[in-house]
């Protein structure tokens, strides 16, 4: 991730000129040095910090972009916001709907930007999909659904733990695909059909247990490998979510889907700059599933890019959020989704982790996204 | 249904000219002696009847083929067992459990052949979807979807109940798309891999009041006009599950989706030809997902058909399962799936509409299908 | 060809109620006697002939389907045609212009009700693209293409000739692909975008030998293996065509796209249940292909099959076809193509030959099809 | 193209580390101060001009790109060189063949590091299709089928010439899309499958005058609005090409197909990240198209981009070509394709219009790239 957000740094300018704040690239901070004095090379930051308190307590820097392991996020935002810096944190906001609150009433006491990466609101496509539903032209909800799929935990021998795969480690992520992935569909859908009010879910674990890198130990495997759910919006259509690292086949297939009664819209993560919709307004002989190649210069984002036709690719949400944040500087609103925003989905997320513990529905709390 | 199952009596000999049983087409009943006439004359259908009990006293009739409205298929069903005849009835078995059990009970007690028009298994790529599963390519099994999507009841002026729309009518039916179109659904999944142990749904009804046909008063809609359900299987897969009527932009998208350790498989109703198939064991650099063209002389029911590239519809899977029950009678091997097969799956059914009315979760009881 | 044939004329009754002739199978005829004894057994055929001119001097047969190699067509159908029977002639109509000529001065002159299975018009999805056409909503026509890509030649050790592989014989067939594929593109082509002026093509022949069936001695392979050309239409549109037998990956994808100032539309045999269009009068951020799938009752001869989203396959356009002769007996009006249609084909097969033996343009001299 | 050069430049050694050439933006230039100012600023450049020939006298500036219209590419190209400086050049090489082979005698004798921006041979996908193709798999090659069809010039007002217009502009362009288009296609197709050697081609200006941008006159439109021709490979392989500019619904379809005796690949300039793949070899009942998303690290170049299933965009080719010519100097050999290799691919260009011009067959002349 800190790969994805340095380009995002280091390419807005190019692509955004009209944007007046240009980020610079202060420090980097990782607890190798080794490792994180090559990553400022490579990158061109001018310093490294090995104690994440360190960068808290520098002036220099005024915004701080949290992309460590989830079990960090909190205690990092809490003094971040202390100190009054601006701060980006990877999502999901924190492991638990707790630590997520405390992370919100900081940022909110100290009154500092804040904003949570959510990337996938501004692929083009999708912001284009939420543009078309606030223009009403879906009519009333009856159905959403969204997946996650990807298959790279498949084999038995892969370990849990350590720096690159604290994914697989509940103490570190806090859970698995439920926050991972999941919460990335639940913003997705909240954002563009409002809140999730209750969910029934079940969730899974196939491999049980997995050494762990840092022990070498065989333990207990805490994470969930996939999670469904199904759940009332407010609106009151239908939601359905899956989520699994065990669907062979699929690298990082997001997809989602809404229904209305005039109109539908879907989208995939793996062919990123199309669109489908249907609208039922259509001659009736004539009418099928529309494939948009959102890369139009009408079409969200894209007057920054290429000629129509001409892809661009995931990083691209991230320059996109880098923008809008900058953005959001100068016009003083907030830069969605906020920490506020992103405990909505922590709120369901939690609902979503109980009901399957309890094996019922659970009431989510969520609220309507600020914007 | 009239029209594919007579369909596929005609057309059997034609396409199957080595079973030496040809079905003789002796009588068609039904309420209106205008309509049943015109529908005799059409067909070619020897004789017509108003009365279906007219059809189990003949004594030139050897079967029965069940096409009415689901509140009816027991009462005739017993009454033909009893009467010593053979019986394909139209899916789902029955509108319950008890219903399906007792029809079960008299087939078996009057040993009789008998088979349910679960057809989607007779389309040649849901066929050689089987037949890939079986050699165990797939190894262990982690996930199994289907949904069957339809968007023909968003007309909140649509009525309910009559001869065009009882599947509306939640006293002709039974229930609405759980019985009508999840039923399909489970029987595949459970043909596929095996039986579905526990179930959590939810069920929606969209529009609440609609006309009646018959009495021309608004009443109130008992069937689900949406059902979700998450559920496992005995080999240890979470399956999921979604149908409705109110999917904007799909007209029978009936999908399904298996997901092993080694290899995945899909199919879509829409393009009924096709099998998707991705196989871990491939090269890595030209890995992907296969469409696999079903229309050659080597795939499944497709000797009898046309050459490769040349595509088969709808109704050929009831011309399928026609030539396959008389096969059945040269053998002596029942005809899947048999009516205790659909018992299965009817406890399904039964398990998530309980599920869904009383918010928990339900075990479903349901056992192997027999093969 | 044949059980597509007589399938159509079995099936037609049931699905075209309304029309007044039913086909009767009077007599099927084959050179080979046991063979032609258990066609007609199989298809319920009342006679069998092995010296077609018997067929001929039958009072009792009023219309003669010629399904022969195409060497034969021009004898029996001038034959047929003077004794005054009703024809109906497998594509392409003659191996030659001069013998498709004779052809249509035989029928002509007789007065004898004629059409040619060019059967691919008929595809629902392929006459709504011909309705589509004719509201004007292209607008001036810029481009078409076609091809028709198939694999199964590409074996050397494949023979040529003998029954099952005339089509290799150029004895038989008259030409390769061109004769036997592009003469579909081009008809389907000239039906919705008007007479091909004139054309430059090139053909191969990739194995350049194979033993012969009948001979059993390796002989010169004398068919185009793939023809490509490109042409102008007399409405000022290019146009591009190609054919093979060498396409590996194709087992029959016939596609077309037609692309006019305003919409476009594309079809693709593989999945011949759908169309794609393209309106550029769609909103700007929501316009892209729209996918159909011609299966509601309000498309071309969907009121005659299932409901919604439920498949046809290849042989219901034979089906349709014996529907739409049976219909233009009763009108009194052509049912097209007729010869006089298909030899304005065969103009345009004979000048892509005759541009590929000389390496240069050829005008072709078609014309109009008559509606 | 001056903002996805400048783009591949500053992007390379964030995601290129190894590399020890570090691109330095001395200069832009262009004849608007305002502009070039405009831009410099933007991205970075430390200075501009406004006549060219100042860049090439500059002692600070070891590399040159040119992005101008084709007019400008040889006069630039051969001062260029002559002043010792490493030479970029956007493609087509030149206007005419003449021009290029001035060009390449320039580079040649002057021994500088040359290379044409032939940039989609490195997207990922494409790059995939060439190692494929060099293990051998496809075996004897029977067709080569590629288009380029877009849809941005059939509005009848669009000017022709000035800054944004040169393209339609015949003096400014040197043709249409012969040049612009099927130059990428030609390069692509002679790069995976060796020379062209003969072709056959047709050209078409649908709109016969437009308005100048410069003078304000309407004037004659000089190049080509579409271009289609079929050739012969040295290999035997049948080829066929189409490009054009009135494909209405087609933005940039860059498509390539290639059929081998064994195995066949395509691919899709809107759906970039993806190569389809056909293997004979597979077993014959699941053998079917590979959808193969060019996302993981053992694929080309995407050890350098994120995790599989993750995509990358159009402007990652010229990425891509940055870092192939930063590594040839340090290994020595060119950077492909080379001016010369370019030469071949104008070889077939000039053939191609002059093959349309004279209504025949032309021979190309062009080699195999020197690779």
């Amino acid at each position: 991730m800190g790969r994805t957000h340095s380009n995002g740094y280091k390419r807005v300018s190019d692509f955004f000129p009209e944007i007046q704040y240009v980020p610079e690239l202060k420090a980097v901070c990782s607890r190798r040095e080794d490792k994180v004095r090559a990553f400022a090379d490579q990158w061109g930051y001018k310093s490294v910090e090995t104690d994440w308190k360190n960068i808290i307590s520098r002036n220099d820097i005024d915004a701080v972009d949290i992309c460590t392991p989830n079990n960090m996020h909190a205690e990092i935002a809490v003094a971040a916001a202390e100190a009054g810096k601006m701060i980006l944190c990877e999502k999901p906001l924190a492991r638990t709907l707790a630590e997520a609150q405390q992370m919100v009433d900081a940022v909110e006491k100290a009154k500092v930007n804040n904003t949570v990466w959510y990337n996938y609101r501004r692929i083009p496509a999708v912001t284009l999909a939420k543009q078309i539903i606030d223009t009403g032209k879906l009519g009333r909800i009856f159905h959403y659904r969204a997946n996650f799929l990807q298959d790279w935990t498949i084999n038995a021998n892969l370990p849990q733990g350590g720096e690159a795969l604290w994914r697989l480690d509940a103490d570190a992520a806090g859970s698995g695909v439920t926050g991972d992935l999941l919460a990335h569909c639940i913003d997705t859908a909240m954002w563009l059909n409002g809140p999730i009010t209750d969910v029934s879910a079940v969730t899974e674990t196939f491999i049980k247990e997995r050494m762990h890198q840092e022990s070498g130990q065989v333990q207990k495997v805490g994470i969930d490998d996939a999670c469904i759910f199904h759940c009332h919006f407010r609106n009151g259509a239908l939601g359905l979510f899956e989520s699994t690292r065990y669907a062979r086949g699929h690298k990082a297939l997001y997809t989602f889907e809404i229904n209305g009664e005039n109109a539908s819209i879907r989208w995939d993560l793996h062919d990123l700059n199309r669109l489908e919709y249907f609208d039922h307004a259509d001659d009736s002989i004539v009418r099928g599933w529309r494939t948009i190649h959102v890369t139009d210069g009408d079409q969200p984002y894209m007057d920054k890019w290429w000629v129509p036709g001409l892809s661009i690719g995931y990083e691209h949400s991230f320059i996109h959020q880098v923008a809008d944040f900058l953005k959001s500087l100068e016009t003083g609103e907030p830069c969605a989704p906020t920490f506020r925003d992103a405990l909505e989905t922590q709120k369901v997320c939690e609902a979503v982790l109980d009901s399957a513990a309890s094996k019922s529905w659970k009431e989510t709390g969520a609220e309507e996204f600020q914007r």
